[in-house]
């Protein structure tokens, strides 16, 4: 059997500037001749985007923290059986814009649910699987705030408040610090050419050097 | 702090005459002036019926089972948080329409998953939380699915094969009779005067020497 393909996340707040990030390592991938599969989450299926969009309609719905994680969760088990184990297998890369991070950082540390719940989910529907590489694009919260409220309408995280987004920041920066190699954390608070500058070293790394994974 | 309400869930496989048992049910105790919430699984709030619209609708979205898992426990978090626990709380008896017993006879027997993620989400999301009393209507899976099919369109559930609803029946008797006592097994494919009858012994029984619960 052929090596898998490497599974790469990008994580951040708010206005971190994910959307950039992604067209940009996708395009540098490309032009590097990988086959690449690019996904988001919460999405990336039918039945996850139907997820999504409940997830993040700003509506009465006062939605339980843990509802909302297993709801992730849920989304997320759809999301590798349909689209990123299946990938992986025939050798692509797939660069997912938010994981399993995302939920510790949002519903572990945002809705203060804590990690405990967070793990035993990810232990329960990823088998195992864990990101090869995770870009995460770093602004203080309040920069990624004014850039999101810049954007126009709010979903329903992005209504949230300061506090809420400091937590998920310490949350992805103390994962990131605890981890052995897994991240690269990029200052998404500096100039656009900056962050491009910064991701294309990582993209050349990872292209020179990719990690080992299991088949 | 006053003592809190009973929490009777009603379960059975497709055509077990679940609906016909609740208002039954309903209706006896209201009579003995029970205050009494009503209400269902997957859905029960407004998340829920969400949730349960989406599992329920036959589409070509072929959902992953343990995305269903996990959907139905999204609802069920909900249910609890928003509805169930604070009734019960505030000293209301809770029928509910399906539970937990489902998630392992469905899913768990049903599409395979086995008992084990079934058992660690109820631990994530119940709190210690059980059904006082279960009243399982058990009926064969011939009987049942042919009284499901003359209600006429079926739902994504109810599109599956006998063998499912054999391995849906087999889960709930297997757990019934390995409880201690939770479970009255009502025989649901006598005729419904039957059926009342012993639906009315276990409503007397309940009023006469309710189970004691913590408060």
């Amino acid at each position: 059997m052929s090596q898998r393909g490497l599974f790469i996340t990008l994580e951040g707040g708010e206005g971190a500037g994910k959307s950039t990030a992604m067209a940009y390592v996708e395009k540098r991938l490309r032009e590097a001749n990988v086959d690449i599969v690019c996904t988001r989450e919460p999405g990336g299926t039918r039945l996850g985007e139907q997820l999504r969009e409940t997830l993040l309609a700003p509506s009465e719905i006062d939605i339980d923290p843990l509802a909302e994680l297993l709801m992730m969760f849920a989304a997320r088990a759809q999301h590798l059986s349909e689209c990123i184990v299946p990938a992986l297998q025939r050798g692509q890369w797939v660069l997912c814009d938010r994981f399993t991070d995302a939920s510790y950082a949002y519903q572990g540390a945002g809705r203060g649910l804590g990690e405990a719940p967070v793990s035993a989910l990810e232990e329960l529907v990823q088998n195992g699987l864990r990101p090869d590489l995770t870009l995460l694009l770093d602004v203080p919260a309040e920069i990624g705030l004014s850039r999101a409220r810049g954007r126009g309408a709010l979903d329903r995280f992005e209504q949230e408040d300061h506090a809420f987004f400091e937590r998920v920041r310490q949350s992805y920066l103390s994962r990131a610090r605890r981890s052995s190699g897994r991240y690269q954390i990029i200052d998404a608070s500096a100039e656009l050419f900056e962050v491009e500058s910064s991701l294309q070293a990582v993209v050349e790394d990872l292209l020179a050097c990719p990690p080992l994974v299991d088949s």
